[in-house]
């Protein structure tokens, strides 16, 4: 049942594929077998030593260990190590036209009461230039799509979500929207910055250790979803930034690259539209929350 | 500097591999490219979802939080996935005659006071067959080691290691021994059961998703240090277990299989000799704590 030719110390790998020919979940059983292989190639391949198998055992141990209700450590090392891009790309190799999605990040903080569209997601003001998003959620026929709910989060012009900043606001530039009949939606914020994703704990040891960066360019959150369409995970990235080219997790597509236009009240704007794809019925089972 | 052929949205991966080519550890980047590009392709190959994506996210952030001082749940993952035994089969491709070693287990506590040869490791009486265990520890040549320090532990009849039921009194069925001038060791014990790894946990669910078993057969640890000599990690296992052949963790080698004899006092015995690997000086620095 494995498919390893004869590596070294096959047996093992052969046993622990074995061992599990009784798994009453296929599926499981399946992908939990490509893990093994795959694993016990990448140990063999690196010739690991058990004192670096000590050092990932308590890298791995104080990456969770550093999860709390506001801090998904596991996500950031999934994103840092180009894992959630590639997932993402699995999953959204949908048609021409479809907006292209990217990392939900860790710092998505739950589903926030809805406001009137339009509003600002501000609780308290900013130091910042203003900034009007808007734009419709459409099918890819163009049909709008309306009542569609429109979730945005960002982080204050001091580069911190509100979940990790004690001074902010619970819900500080967090929204969530339903779009109308047209499928607009609009909001007002503040122009998003390029920050450092947290890099005190084991994931930031691993990228300082690797000589990485750990910057993202300056960006706001969405996640759009509507009855009978796929679930979009995305963001809109502002051109000029520094990080559009060095994303620490790998997060940037140029379709999602936007420039603010100065509008006649001295406020910027950014007009946006999202078009969704039509659920594929399997998908919405298995990919989506 | 990729050895990916050229699988889908390789880019990805391309991107993640070239990100730390700068980077300061160079056997540091060589395992992590190892890892990125074996982790990817696994990705691949099982065309992970996103929902199951944030299975594993889950799983992997509850696998550290169920871990703190008296448990490590990420090293039993290791266990049951085969990999512990593998880094112990690379590490450990010693001449002939060298005693073999197995997994060290999430559940040794720390060296332990250091007690006469001889003694007991019991600290409160068990119901159990009383088990005498003794033998030498040597080099390949047969020179006996003195001063080796020889450290066991086990579960007691009720199949818990001390540290994970608190009935039982801090040390119990633990010890450490420093062989006199022949290399001797002896100490005495009761006859180890076998026992369930802690399953009440995320790899215990795994175990039963998978339709595995989580059992180990009686064993007792050692780990035996001397100065010059490789550190060995390793148990003896006791023959006729239902569970030799299905090990949880993979642990069993044959020549670790032990019959225990009966003396003329009406205790079990077993006599088994150390043979203990000279230090490789690379091995030294890296190979073991």
């Amino acid at each position: 049942m494995s498919q390893v030719p004869h590596p070294e110390f096959a047996q093992i790998t052969e046993d622990a594929l074995t061992r599990m020919e009784d798994a009453p979940q296929a599926r499981l059983q399946a992908v939990l077998a490509i893990i093994i292989r795959h694993l016990h190639d990448a140990i063999r391949e690196a010739r690991v030593t058990e004192f670096e198998w000590e050092e990932g055992i308590r890298f791995l141990t104080r990456t969770g260990q550093t999860c709390d209700t506001h801090r998904q450590e596991f996500i950031l090392l999934s994103d840092v190590l180009g894992v959630s891009m590639l997932v993402d790309a699995l999953n959204h190799t949908g048609a021409d036209g479809i907006s292209e999605s990217t990392v939900f990040g860790p710092f998505y903080a739950g589903k926030q009461p809805t406001i009137a569209l339009g509003s600002s997601i501000l609780k308290r003001p900013e130091e910042a230039d203003a900034l009007s998003i808007h734009g419709r959620v459409r099918a890819s026929d163009g049909t709008p799509i309306s009542g569609a709910l429109v979730e945005v989060w960002q982080t204050a012009p001091n580069g911190l979500y509100d979940v990790q900043d004690e001074d902010q606001p619970a819900g500080h530039l967090r929204g969530s929207f339903e779009t109308d009949g047209n499928g607009t939606y609009a909001f007002q914020t503040v122009v998003p910055v390029s920050y450092a994703i947290p890099n005190d704990g084991p994931v930031g040891e691993l990228l300082k250790a690797l000589g990485r960066h750990p910057n993202r360019p300056a960006h706001v959150h969405f996640m759009i979803t509507a009855p009978g369409y796929r679930r979009l995970v995305t963001h809109l990235f502002i051109d000029g930034d520094p990080y559009l080219k060095s994303d620490a997790v790998f997060g940037v597509k140029s379709s999602l690259i936007v420039t603010p236009q100065p509008t006649g009240s001295g406020c910027l704007s950014i007009g946006y539209d999202f078009i969704l794809s039509a659920e594929d019925p399997v998908a919405g089972l298995h990919g989506s929350q």
